[in-house]
């Protein structure tokens, strides 16, 4: 068995290694007896609608989906036109890891990358952004939506205040918001509000809703509250292969996640693993935070050598430079596994000052 | 709840109203253990390819995919050029009912519906219309492709003769040969070869292969068999949102589908008892078989008071026409519920004769 | 000098291989004075949308294309939705001769063929396919749009009333309707009727206005009678390479095209050689009309060797089968063109006999 | 008449407000005799590979196409996957101010702009680039080709050790090179080289080789010197509407353009009258010169005030920002207009002057 998948390897490369929660397990169990009516005909699908409207105080349309880049991409195909154009962070997933699944999808739409401090969108850079939009003219793409990543890919959280204003200039603009959640959950525990609160009320218009990374199996969620969204959608997902013929088996997984609240207590505990982790090390001489850490994410600069150190010691990690590591906590981590990390870390950086 | 999900009704509408099978749930179950590598590059992904190049008997690659519509789209897209064409039966589930899923993957191939008995292709019809191809005219779409359906939406099987007959003409005429396996298993254990011989030895170069209908939660495979597809099919399903990170929980279902062969011996129980279903309806006065029942489809004609009958009695079935319903066994079902069926069948019969 | 462009060349394979009309030339001369606006600011452009509401009796709008394919792909993915469909003929020239144009500018719609005696779609045809159409199904492509081909590619003419009745039909199903004009003016020559009655005032909502086989210089025109259409259109064609910086050279072709006129009676003269060729050649012994001629083109059964020696004597034509050849006549054509193949047909004819 | 058009207006707006040079008007009318082949086979555009092939020493293949657009934005359809990408300077026509017709074309391709001085993509910045991509990561959008502008949109022309540089770079990566020649001419007639010598001969593989701009009627070329893009190329154009049935039109246009180097003559003229207009301009007190000018565009900064006073004189020009405009002279442009702007320039900094 290769050495990637050993149930103690000190593995922070993402979230999406992580396992699947057993209170999902259970309830694809529950469900399995007896037919069902398919693609989303069944009771439990039927249910989802319901369920996540209460969840987000507001009637919405639920549909699951395979992946984030399934969520995104066909979320916004369903929001632009194929001439048209998306704004997003410069580092924003859809821009920078998805195989240009929204160019795919929406028929040759532009992203429009725009930076920014910390991977997140600041209002003034989008109104300058949307001061500059040639409307009107014929070989300009036109923008039509604004993405978001709540949290964003840097481990950074919107501050409510932030979502409200870019979804006001957008909306006054004439462009439909879109936040990518594959954090969402993270993001949510991190500002303590209701999820009504950082969507909807602040303007979001569909929201790719992340479930795998925080604990489901392999099923997302397209939750989109501008209902004009939800028949252009429900036929793409369909030519995409996106629309689950068993769908009993994702809606009990979405149903179970929110239940109770379940996907805050996972992620508080990811957050909180987080929280540690990037407190201890950077109290360790030479290694320092480079982003806040505000939800699941730490990135850390620490020199080359200690770098090294942690991969000999088979920590498992992203590195995005030579100085800067990405860790990644998980709602499945536990306490021993950070302590083991830092107990590493502190042998390495210890060694490393010795050299010195 | 709603009527169509409860256990007890007689749900022969389709076979992807089944459950999952419990040694699925239980490999799913297994897995759930400790991080694992993402994107397929866990040990039970990496697995997956040597699994399946010993049961196909040759080196295959494997990619996992959420649906039957997206495993044969974009196994089409990676083997057509977007100015390509694919030839297919006029009742080929790709051209009828995937939501010209095919015709968007490709970027606009077409697909060249031909005619054929009993919803298969036959060699000569092939062979006529590869004869009639306008190769280098650039106003015509340019074939590139022949698609089978094996077992056939008719629930017909092709004889092994007539797959290695289309294979030859095919690879003569440089086009390669698609098999959309979404009941695959029942036409394997009808013919009682071997995964090869129905397969690449008969020419087949990609394959749709179907588990979801048969006892997996929502997880197919394409399995190609032609390795120069296999790097431009890998980039099209990763911006497809088609690559599971959590991938480890596709690959087991995938493998426990086939140990043991398990996959050959529910096909076998649901073509058994879509025979017996058959074998008796078709005893019965006014109902005929419309076409052979050689998987686990059944086609019927039956007075339409007959049909209006079991309808009312709760039976939940395809209608096809005025006077033709489509009956679908599976591999949970059980022969009570085929008793139960036929008894229906037999009043409904009884009262209908002597209404004339 | 490739025999196929020698003046003196028997040449029927099509209209275009037509000369330019000299009213055009000069009007490209008398245009190339000065600087002027761009992509369609210039004043000669500004004027077209005049003209030609003029001519139609409503405002239209003008955007000149390059060729008839761009005219009718663009036009339609206009007009239907990425996930749409298109009711044509199965022989309508969008399916079977534009290279898959429209499944590609459109994001993959998908045509759907239907039959239809003398290459028209009947109305009766129409509405039988209407009734079937399963609205809101999601993996059926969902029918936007019928396209009907005035004159049709077999050189027959819609009558009024049919026009009429498919575009009441496609009104009524909530379907757009699009006429592909390449012989716009051979049917309303033939017809007789304004340009108005045989369009919008009949339902047509856009058109493919075709002026390049009467005549004009690779320039053809999208007609929109229906503006909800105009600006996505203008997107569309400015990406797809469609919109010419020096549009004024196009623009001078089409108002020089139809001034006074002229496209009509250039018609006028194409069809008036085509009825004459027709009725000569089917008097002939063993030479039959295969469809009523009601425009410029002509379809004729004859013995293969008659064909085998109308090809010896270098006239040129389209052969469709063994036995049925079609001649085109042109706006260029002259009498002593007829002359002469009607002699070399009568010479071939009277062999023939003698062989027999 | 609008006054954009009048001959005497002082259009420095953009080249494509010129003329037809009248050696094109002739040609087009000495080619209007008898019908002739359509779609290319005719004998005007057989002889067109033969005449460019001369031209570019080497064999080539000559597609005719209506617009720089098409040209570009088919030419790198044909050179990239569907899932590549394209390496283009941040400020590139194609990524910018073409509709994102690459990403339609291609299917959804990315471009992946790099920065540059003076417009012009450095070698240096492309190694760097080149050295960061991630090859075989399949959520990359993977690139497959590089694209330069000559004369770039900022009227810098590239050196040719630049692009032999560039040409290595890419080809040692295995990516193809695409040269944007909307303003071809005008950089050959600046370096004083063949066009072997600017083109393949420095690792070019396709070109977009402008002639509208510097005289012909719409009419522009792709010119390919890699002979495995010439048959994909050729079913992209047909089913983008791209071939014109009328070839010989177009084909006459070409040839008419080069023969005895007329297309050198236009452009030595226009940049001639550039380099004039540039040197007597910036010799004004506030007015400098923003880029060197290496063909006929000119960029300058000069005080808002001059600024709207050359507009108040009806001079017509594309403003960039505040401070700076751009003028373009053309092939048909007469020494008597650039005295006049003069004159109007001379008096707007007078009194400017005598302003403040």
């Amino acid at each position: 068995m290769n050495a990637l998948s050993t149930a103690d390897t000190l593995n922070f490369r993402s979230d999406n290694v992580a396992t699947v929660c057993p209170e999902i397990l259970r309830a694809l169990d529950a469900a399995n007896h007896g037919p069902a009516a398919s693609y989303g005909d069944d009771a439990h699908s039927q249910a989802l609608n319901r369920i996540y409207s209460e969840l987000f105080e507001t009637a919405v349309t639920v549909f699951p989906v395979s992946t984030g880049t399934a969520a995104n991409a066909l979320g916004l195909a369903a929001s632009v036109r194929s001439y048209g154009a998306v704004f997003c962070h410069e580092e924003a997933h859809i821009h920078t890891a998805e195989g240009a699944a929204t160019e795919a999808f929406t028929g040759g739409a532009k992203l429009l990358p725009l930076p920014g401090a910390q991977f997140r969108l600041h209002p003034d850079g989008l109104r300058t952004a949307l001061a500059r939009v040639q409307r009107g003219v014929r070989n300009r793409a036109q923008p039509d939506v604004v993405s978001i990543t709540q949290a964003s890919e840097y481990g950074t959280v919107y501050p409510l205040d932030d979502i409200a204003e870019i979804g006001a200039l957008a909306h006054g603009a004439g462009l439909k918001v879109h936040m990518d959640g594959a954090r969402f959950a993270n993001a949510l525990a991190t500002l303590g509000c209701s999820a009504a609160a950082m969507t909807w009320q602040r303007g979001v218009d569909i929201l790719s809703f992340g479930a795998t990374k925080n604990g489901a199996m392999n099923t997302e969620a397209i939750v989109v509250f501008d209902e004009t969204l939800v028949e252009p959608l429900s036929y793409r997902l369909r030519r995409a292969g996106q629309t689950w013929s068993k769908m009993r088996f994702a809606a009990v997984q979405l149903t179970a996640y929110v239940e109770g609240g379940l996907y805050l207590r996972m992620a508080r505990h990811a957050n909180a693993l987080a929280a540690r982790l990037a407190r201890e090390l950077a109290a360790l001489p030479g290694i320092e935070l480079v982003a806040p850490v505000e939800a699941n994410l730490i990135f850390l600069s620490m020199p080359p050598a200690v770098i090294t150190m942690l991969a000999a010691e088979g920590v498992l990690f992203a590195r995005r430079d030579q100085n800067v590591i990405r860790l990644v906590t998980r709602f499945d981590g536990r306490e021993e596994e950070i302590d083991r990390l830092l107990a590493i870390a502190r042998r390495a950086v210890a060694r490393t000052a010795g050299q010195t």
